[in-house]
């Protein structure tokens, strides 16, 4: 049998699986890839489905992923939407559905690259193998993370990867994603005295106090980024402060963001965020999150790959971008691997309507079986 | 009859009458008033009930007026008060319940001490009035200030208003108020263009637009004060901004408020207001509500009245402030008459076991008394 792409994509959006849901979509690509030599396992955390399938070549090494998502975002306003979102429906040459472009659509190219390469290439190097979670859209607590954590308490070795994320903007190919900025998030209480603002003396307004450290904090330089990343950007996102209009409050609640290059440390960037804090005398309280670390695939075999696949397949010169917020693609890069993310279009996503278009989505397949064959097929 | 000061207080800390309720607290005020040759008139505006009572002795003027208010602030937590609210309950030299202090108390010794001055003097100079709100710990829209608005277009005449706030701190007379700062509020938002955190170059944060010239206001020197009044000042009381960690905020919303001297007008702070914020080439909306205009009773009559009655029957001499919040008092002072507060210690007004001392209660009927006795007693 030949995999259909548009078909399996079309089986795939009809299962509604908002995150964490998979609602059976791993049962069938895992059926798919056990048809062609692949041992699965499935790996589920909690609430949230992975699997974990193989496939050995000739030889062990290299390894090489193919790594993505189940899941999607919830479809929003069904009033919105000209088509069903859970009823792939394809309409002037695309194929709409909650999923279509993030990843549903690539999940599929995946399969089917891989059932082409491996009828042409039964004797391929290396090994292909999938990393598949339900847990992407959400807290990425149970997925990606775990399985890789799992698997390298085996030593199970990671050589290349490609994570099947929209990265291309205009056209199929025209951006591969070869990392990704981290984001660390930064919880902050400033304290005051709360007091009647009749009686200011008896208070100390908490929103007077921090103009100045906030505004420093805004002004920062924190680096000017390399190659690869723009210079690290810090965002203020959230100020809450007050209850009523003749009370002077007593505390000042402030969420911010930091994007920030491989030319910055998590570290780094608390240190200096306490230091400019405490250059102002403020009593404050400040939580940090670590939503994700940056990472970043140089120029490489796998980046080449994936660039000669493009041109090849595209006939487009691909550029290598680190923009955009955190993938899953992060979690991976800690094993040692190269990491690159290429997909459809990423107009739709999250968005009402959510489509790829047909021909691009058919392209991506020879694409992904261009890059295994620049790093699998037997000399 | 003799009224019992204490009886009445009682009687009207017995009836429920939270905002804008009266709970026929003015009924009460209203028969004993008519005994002592009154005549009444209802005022009721909307939700609010309020009376105005006039007898004329000798002449015509002046007019004093007696104004207050019958409503009160909610009890709050019924299990935090050791006796009900709403039921008078005298223990240990102290009479409790919601409204003892502010102004029920206040109340009863207005028309105990009035009963006892035109029984002394009932050929006594000029008017005694009374101008009584169940609008006054409200939105004082249909209160006191329609009320002197009516009044002012059949141009009744105010010479003389005392007002029973609590004005005392820590024993009765310490502190008479003979004016009150303005209070002008603001409400602004500061508007930038929103957008996601990892494409700062695509968003204006609100947030960060705002410090320099928040912080500007902040620092501002509105005025020096006066004799009378301390410095105008400015409290930012409420920010909000932003919605997700991962969104850059396009507004910024934020009120304040001035507190404001005869040296300031709410016009003049305003042009300031929005000439520094013009200053910063800011994007922003902004609308006022002016809750008060500020007034000032200096040294006069009223005045000296009441001083020398804290000195006769308090043995301490009065201080006069304007501090503290606004009261109803600006609204009888723009008839143009002198305008004083004198009323119990304010420890406990709006708290929990609110509460009068019995003996300064009594004592309050003197002190009343002997205003009347300086500005209407016949020579
Ligand atoms: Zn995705
Ligand atoms: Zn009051």
């Amino acid at each position: 049998m030949t995999i259909d792409v548009i078909e399996l994509a079309k089986n795939l959006i009809n299962r509604e699986s908002v995150t964490p849901h998979d609602a059976g979509c791993q049962k069938l690509m895992i059926d798919l890839l056990d048809e062609q030599g692949f041992e699965h396992e499935i790996m589920d955390f909690e609430d949230t489905q992975n699997f974990w399938a193989i496939r050995q070549g000739a030889t062990e090494e290299p390894v090489f992923v193919f790594a993505g998502h189940t899941d999607v975002v919830p479809a929003g306003n069904l009033d919105d939407w000209h088509t069903p979102p859970f009823e792939a429906t394809i309409k002037d040459g695309y194929l709409y559905g909650r999923g279509a472009a993030d990843m549903k659509g690539s999940l599929a190219a995946m399969v089917a690259a891989t059932e082409r390469f491996v009828t042409d290439y039964p004797d391929h190097k290396g090994s292909i193998a999938y990393l598949i979670t339900s847990d992407e859209e959400g807290p990425f607590i149970n997925g990606t993370v775990r399985v890789v954590e799992e698997l390298m308490k085996r030593n199970q070795r990671f050589d290349y990867s490609v994570v099947g994320e929209p990265s291309s903007t205009a056209v199929l190919g025209d951006v591969i994603k070869n990392g990704r900025r981290g984001s660390l998030t930064g919880f902050l209480k400033i304290l005051g005295t709360q007091g009647h603002v009749a009686y200011p003396h008896l208070a100390d307004n908490a929103i007077h106090k921090s103009y100045k450290a906030l505004n420093a904090l805004a002004e920062e330089h924190w680096d000017d980024g390399n190659e690869f990343f723009p210079p690290t950007s810090f965002q203020i996102a959230i100020e809450n402060a007050g209850t009523a209009t003749n009370v002077i409050p007593g505390e000042k609640y402030v969420e911010f963001n930091f994007r920030y290059s491989t030319e910055s440390t998590a570290d780094g960037l608390k240190k200096r965020v306490t230091d400019i804090l405490d250059s102002f005398d403020l009593d404050y309280q400040l939580d940090w999150k670590l939503n994700g670390e940056p990472f970043l695939t140089p120029e490489g075999e796998l980046l080449t790959a994936a660039k000669n696949a493009v041109r090849e397949n595209c006939n487009i010169e691909a550029e290598a971008l680190t923009s955009g917020g955190t993938s899953d693609g992060r979690f991976i890069a800690k094993t040692g691997a190269e990491v690159v993310e290429i997909g459809p279009v990423n107009k739709t996503i999250h968005k009402i309507n959510e489509c790829v278009k047909i021909d691009e989505l058919k392209t991506l397949v020879d694409v992904y079986y261009s890059v295994l064959k620049h790093l699998l097929a037997k000399e």
